[in-house]
């Protein structure tokens, strides 16, 4: 409870800041970023833009037909917005394809057949054409896994079991603690003598719906398959496990590696009337796991980005800096979009002051993740309280995201925009990531948000 | 950007303020709300309980039949905590019945029938076993309305038809703009001689959804139907109106006005050890509207108050002063229940000392809305940062909630959850507000959001 003395110095000291950062400044900003919500609410055109995408495009992953739609129709979209110019990036791209059949049966002495909900993880080589078969270890933790003698791994189908820890308030946290084991999953199992792994599902849900990713490989180590199973399958594969130590369990994938082949980042750009060389980019990724729609998981990435790009042109605002939109590919098994673009840049002494990845989802957004020095830190924590009034207010260092994040180089700020994370993962790389789960004023907010920020930084930096 | 001295004298006011609220409690009370979010999230039963009231027991409209199924369920789930007390305050409430058929068909000279999604407004009469018939005139303000003269509405219907404004950030605002028109439409039109009201459904999403809601009447004034039509109806009996001026509507209702019977608040408390006669109230209404489940609207709060009623025995925390859970009926027609509490309160000279509402639906909890004393608000606002790991930021000056209301008395410091409220207004008082739209993290971390504030506040005020 403050007293009397506190409250003078804190107002002498707010005096103080507004006149870093000037009065006039504030109120001009805050009628620009009010004109950009208006904009993006009243007007809005990236829910129906995520429509187009999700429905009449789909599932878009790399290589697929459907990514080279997806291709076309982000470079139609940012060409209607009549841009200072337009264009595809090739980069060379993974071609992992899913195959037809995809099944995992379990048995043991009480339950002769129990079908699961499954999905080949992103990246997973097949059966062979063969149904795979074995008995089945359930797994907890690296560790239990290390502690296992080869011998009694040898052969066997490994179980990792593994539930996101629901304690963890942003969802991602969580996400992260698990992640390894579906990456690494197959590698470390191989190392012990498996011959295939199956991962219990990312999602904080008890549902039926199973979740895909990537997994990695490790030259010199067998590829054995890998497989994800939906949560209420894992308890069901536990339980059997519990009952029956000689459960077993039947697999039968079609999925292939195929060799490398072309693709494309999607890039639109409105050059700057002052320091056109300043470039401040905005992006998400085009690509997206292959069940589903991708909504989220980078529908909305996408559509938002395109709409601050429209809405520049709507609003008639003359950016100082070069303000660059990219639409990168293959973000979901290789990032060889974000890696490609930053040897573009690299090459081509390109100077990005900024850049801001929306990929965590079409919610409310809540804040900026800031990747950045210090300095970058404290300069946009300055613009805090602009966004106060849109209920944006978590301001803190952190991550960007994994497209932008080859740019780094010490001088270049990175942000990832930080959406409400609690539902992401109930969607996230599943058949339940469509359009029909994404909320239209949410992804708006988003929207505004960004271009926001992108305002702040080409107006102040 | 801070000068060196101005960080500096940051840096020795939150010294200053720990010693106000000190680093002590600062560190005992972050580890009891962690351990407060982390039995909400890892053991947390409101969402199974929400299952619960939403399935076996459904909507329950006061004076309902299933309203008294609620008012058990809710005894009994109070019961099983053992509180050290559990009743029913008995109160007069109004009993509207929906009846049978409501049913609002449109036509002109191109469209020989349109029949809408419709919902009797609470607490309408109905159309007396006849259908109504009658031209259709649209409005979009009083204004309008009041700038006809009698004549011209001399028995036509009235269609009042105001969107909610998708600009104004928070949506309770855009509700509470519109919100007049659906209370007070009937009176309004009545009295300009119009024969029935169709209302807009109070809603941002353009869908097939009616949602319903109270509306008033007055003494002297005829009494006339009230009908809210889905928002896509809404933009199709506009367009109708726009073809052709002729176009009329035929309606029927066979909702009554019933005479008013007895309900019951249900009350469960934990009697404080120190202060037992200051009471800190949580609740939420039991009631709902007749359609949908009454999932967010309240079935959250509900949950959620049982739910920190729960949480205090699970943690062992002995309160000092009494922690009283209320769960109000007739919150949506009438607000008798948290009339009467307050009058009772009134009556037996208890000391409400706070209060906090929970009516704004299951999402993730975004802060607290503060109707009290500039020093109570402050005080409160102090508690900020134990809450932003949460992400919970917002502390400010606003509204408790419509069942705490009557309580206020210039002395009790009346607090509303506020979660985020984008996608409120897509379930609100319709048919979608089922369980299934409502997330299990997003319900936990308000219940956690509630405990934590009552904890803070037994131990600190």
């Amino acid at each position: 409870m403050l007293n009397s003395v506190q409250s003078i110095v804190i107002f002498l000291l707010l005096l103080g800041f507004s006149k870093n950062y000037s009065q006039t400044n504030h109120q001009e900003d805050s009628l620009m970023i009010r004109s950009i919500f208006d904009e993006a609410l009243i007007k809005g055109q990236c829910h129906q833009n995520l429509y187009e995408l999700c429905k009449d495009v789909g599932h878009r992953l790399t290589a697929s037909p459907a990514s080279y739609e997806a291709i076309a129709w982000g470079k139609k979209k940012l060409e209607e917005l009549k841009l200072d110019s337009v264009w595809l990036q090739p980069i060379t791209v993974p071609h992992w394809v899913r195959g037809e059949i995809e099944r995992l049966d379990f048995s043991n002495k009480n339950t002769p057949l129990h079908v699961s909900h499954c999905t080949a993880l992103g990246g997973s080589v097949g059966t062979d054409g063969k149904v795979l078969e074995g008995n089945v270890i359930e797994i907890r933790d690296w560790s239990e896994l290390e502690a296992m003698d080869d011998k009694s791994v040898k052969n066997k189908i490994i179980f990792l079991n593994k539930p996101m820890n629901p304690a963890l308030i942003s969802t991602f946290s969580a996400y992260g603690e698990c992640g390894e084991y579906r990456h690494y999953g197959a590698i470390k199992a191989s190392k012990k003598g498996a011959k295939a792994v199956i991962i219990r599902s990312l999602t904080l849900r008890d549902d039926l719906n199973p979740h895909t990713g990537s997994m990695q490989y490790e030259d010199g180590v067998d590829k054995i398959p890998g497989i994800a199973i939906s949560s209420k399958d894992a308890y069901q594969l536990s339980r059997m496990i519990q009952e029956d130590a000689q459960t077993s369990i039947k697999m039968k994938l079609e999925c292939q590696i195929l060799p490398d082949t072309i693709s494309y980042n999607v890039i639109g750009e409105k050059r700057g009337s002052e320091n056109p060389d300043e470039i401040i980019l905005i992006g998400g990724h085009l690509d997206s796991w292959d069940i589903g729609e991708g909504a989220h998981d980078d529908g909305a990435g996408v559509v938002q980005s395109i709409e601050t790009m429209r809405m520049m042109t709507s609003l008639k605002y003359a950016p100082k800096k070069t303000i660059r939109c990219v639409l990168y590919m293959n973000e979901e098994n290789g990032n060889r979009g974000g890696k490609g673009y930053a040897k573009y840049a690299e090459e081509y002494d390109e100077n990005h002051i900024f850049a801001l990845e929306t990929d965590r989802g079409g919610f409310s957004p809540r804040g900026f993740s800031i990747d950045g020095t210090s300095e970058q830190v404290e300069n946009i924590k300055q613009f805090q309280t602009l966004f106060n009034p849109y209920f944006i207010h978590l301001f803190e260092k952190g991550y960007g995201g994994v497209d932008i994040g080859p740019l780094k180089n010490g001088k270049v700020c990175l942000v990832g925009l930080v959406p409400d994370s609690q539902r992401y993962f109930d969607f996230h790389h599943s058949p339940s990531d469509v359009w029909e789960n994404v909320n239209k004023r949410e992804l708006e907010l988003g929207s505004a948000a960004i271009f926001s920020m992108v305002y702040l930084i080409d107006k102040h930096w």
